[in-house]
């Protein structure tokens, strides 16, 4: 006999309680440009190329002997093996496997020991439209056309006025995920105790939430300043202070705090989509502070890594979840400020819906911070 | 040219010789109770919660202020990062990311920050019935429903003149692969050589097989003591034992030996389907010997663990070659007395069926121990 | 609400602009004999059993004690615990779980406990035909048939004019891969820069190639000498040698160096397909120089092993990125010699058409070496 038994065809016997629902927060907006990295990262590799990527692809960044940055596919035409493990040479990356040569336009200019013309559609490698500003790689998402606008500009970091700083991370979460949690006030009581805010100080505030064709912000109004280090980085005095949260498409999110004219720290994340759950930050931390940025700078970058430690853990706890289960079952309250205009808004450009309106659709609500 | 090929659609040339049955003794009884944990473990995690999980799906185990215990969905309905990374707070187990706290029924009692009222349905937690006895936490596999039968009773546990000890393993195999492997007698005497029984012995003795609906038993007639470590603590004067192997429905293995009236070592374990091919094993070993306990007991816990170990290398091996092979494919011989009778009571259970019959089935064989 | 909004069914809006192909260049030719292990391999496990895999199938082979080499499917036909993890006892292989005992035929000779006949077509295991033969075992890839061909022959292991060394090696890729990169002279130049041959020595030199029923060669006319170590050690003194490449069914390739009648160098590896994407390889070198063997033999397995390392990491890299993409996706030039041969030879064995034809196909280019 076959101690196997009848055969587990009938699958309503082994329904679990618990089904996976197959939703995901993953929206791919594929029209927009995303960082890839910093100038300096791709100075750091030398002769050796960049490699990253976009909703998963493999994609391949150089510098050549001109000064202009190539973005590629990351992946050999020939034979399949990674652009990336081979090198720069003059205007050329060249494959380590065959040794063959491509341009930053991602035409193959040489096929070592062919007799042969090089060039050719099926020897060209996809590219992708690439920006440098602001000290950033900025990566178009979709390959061989033109791009139909132009990458997010950092304000602060333009202005002579402002200090800056730059912190790079990567983390497991949709950018749905990342941004709602970047931009999220309730956990920083819970998850950021002591860091940012603490539990239990029980003011009530009015939130103004509005909602453009491009993004979403919630306002702040009569919010005393937090508790915790960043709060007294900001205004040692204490105070009532200005505070706006906003998500820009396709993936900008942007804390801003404010007490008075001379006190302004605002901490700008672009987030990049690794795969459709593993997302990159780089966040660039400006101020302008009544006390010397000598003094605040050294503190800046530690307290950046902390919270972000603390919110890597439950993004990634978050995401394991949402694996383990087969998808998302979220159950929002009214203080879930931007999430769901955030998923909002990536849905709409997801379908490539970015209807301008001539007003923000704007709702109010009462906060306990 | 494309170098691939014609593509392999054509999967008549690709079949291989050997193919997967697809087969699996995996079945899923959700209309009974298993052991989570011990209550010394749930005590161990102090003020953190226990995770575990019944076929697949996690829970998370808390005793809250008033001494009840809860078994909830180990997802927290709002952002769906497990509740077992937060921390127990008087009668509530609060979320770590943004605070939410439930109570033993799953009940959501607190959303922080937010001034409307928490409780609703969407923001309640699935919550597994929990029974607390021999030291054990028993949870029921379908959330929200009352249960339709009690746990399982360890006589001996509760009878003063025993002595017993628990210990808990963890190891991969099916529900039914690891109780087959608890009540079976021909491997012991190679996989355990020396320790349970020796090669060679050669003794051919009665064995008597009855299924009633629920359980099913193997009675061992004329069994001479087993030739072992285990043979000579039970009886150090040899002797004709009388031996009962009996699994009983969902998942509990017993295995008895009596020598005369003073001589009775009982091992019995209640299995847990962790997922559907991962078990832990819950064994509590009851004994009444004729010499004292404090000789006896320092040796039960190692050489149950010594059996063990041979066991959980062997089942492991036997899971990654089903695995491998796409399914299970047993060749049966009438000396593997309860595996199958198992298989068939848990495929019963499975479709609901457990009808009382008035009379077991029962059969007869001989096998040379 | 639920924050993870619609689902995601509307693929169209997700597709990435690349696509995986689902182009592979893994091909079963089963009615053919690859070789196992060595006979050193084979002792080196004493009473064990020596495990291995064919297309994946795990396969175990023993010696039994009249010396004869049995293959068998490597899973106990009881309880279907692996083969391999038990013990060879004379002319046995013993299981190690409940002791069934087979012989080289794959018969069940003994099953303990049991007072039953233990033969039996369903306690049977699967046999696979075996040949020993230049110091390797060779199993047939199909199981439990007469095999319809003898396996290839080692000519210059049995010519006592040569002296000869074996290496073993495991790589990531199809056979049809490690075949291609195993023969091919381009990627030398860049991948061996330095041991096998320098990029940029510039000569056109004349390749015919020629397609059998069974065989593809390369023949490269007027090729000067390698400039790297390999080059040296078979012709010190420079000058023009004749090259041979060549693939036989259903996985040797054979790499030969001859200058003049007093040198002669040949790699010949047998390609063994453990999975479709893992290979190992046999590589026996020959050579017959005018300098003495006791000079040129302890640098053959460094050397081999150097440009093994090499070959390795990028096969590895090749199958990493077509994985990654879901399939291959290859652009081929004329100077991919043999790869399109070879896998046209190995889509018509696997489909079994190897049809005799008079005249070989051939066809002539010029590569710059």
């Amino acid at each position: 006999m076959d101690g196997g038994g009848p055969s587990n065809d009938d699958e309503r016997v082994r329904r679990l309680p618990i089904a996976g629902t197959g939703k995901s927060s993953a929206a791919r907006v594929l029209d927009d440009w995303y960082v890839a990295c910093t100038v300096k990262e791709l100075a750091a590799a030398g002769s050796r190329p960049y490699a990253t990527s976009l909703y998963g692809v493999p994609i391949v960044l150089f510098r050549d002997a001109e000064g202009s940055v190539g973005a590629l596919l990351d992946r050999c035409p020939h034979r399949n093996v990674p652009l990336s493990d081979g090198r720069v040479e003059g205007s050329r990356l060249r494959c380590g496997y065959h040794g063959w040569a491509f341009d930053t336009r991602g035409q193959c200019r040489e096929i070592p020991t062919s007799c042969k013309a090089p060039e050719g559609p099926a020897r060209a490698v996809q590219r992708y439209a690439t920006r440098e500003q602001d000290g950033l790689i900025w990566v178009y998402a979709t390959p061989d056309v033109e791009p139909v606008r132009e990458p997010y500009v950092f304000r602060y970091v333009r202005d002579p006025a402002y200090h800056s700083g730059c912190e790079t991370f990567e983390v497991e979460g949709t950018i749905h995920a990342v941004a709602e949690n970047a931009l999220d006030v309730p956990h920083t009581k819970f998850l950021h105790s002591g860091l940012f805010r603490k539990s239990g100080a029980g003011n009530q505030i009015e939130v103004v939430v509005r909602r453009w064709h491009d993004r979403a912000e919630a306002e702040f109004i009569g919010e005393p300043r937090p508790t915790g280090i960043v709060g007294r980085i900001l205004a040692p005095g204490g105070g009532v202070v200005t505070h706006f949260d906003r998500f820009v498409l396709p993936s900008i999110t942007e804390v801003e705090y404010r007490l008075g004219e001379r006190s302004h720290i605002a901490t700008v994340s672009a987030l990049t989509p690794l795969t459709d759950t593993r997302t990159r930050l780089t966040a660039i931390i400006s101020f302008r502070l009544p006390i010397p940025a000598a003094l605040v700078r050294p503190a800046l970058g530690p307290i950046a890594r902390a919270i972000f430690e603390q919110d890597a853990v439950v993004l990634e706890r978050q995401a394991e979840t949402i694996a383990a289960f087969g998808g998302e079952h979220f159950a929002s309250t009214e203080v879930d400020v931007l999430g769901p205009q955030i998923l909002r808004l990536l849905r709409n450009a997801e379908r490539g819906d970015r209807q301008v309106v001539d007003e923000p659709h704007e709702h109010r609500l009462v906060m306990d911070v």
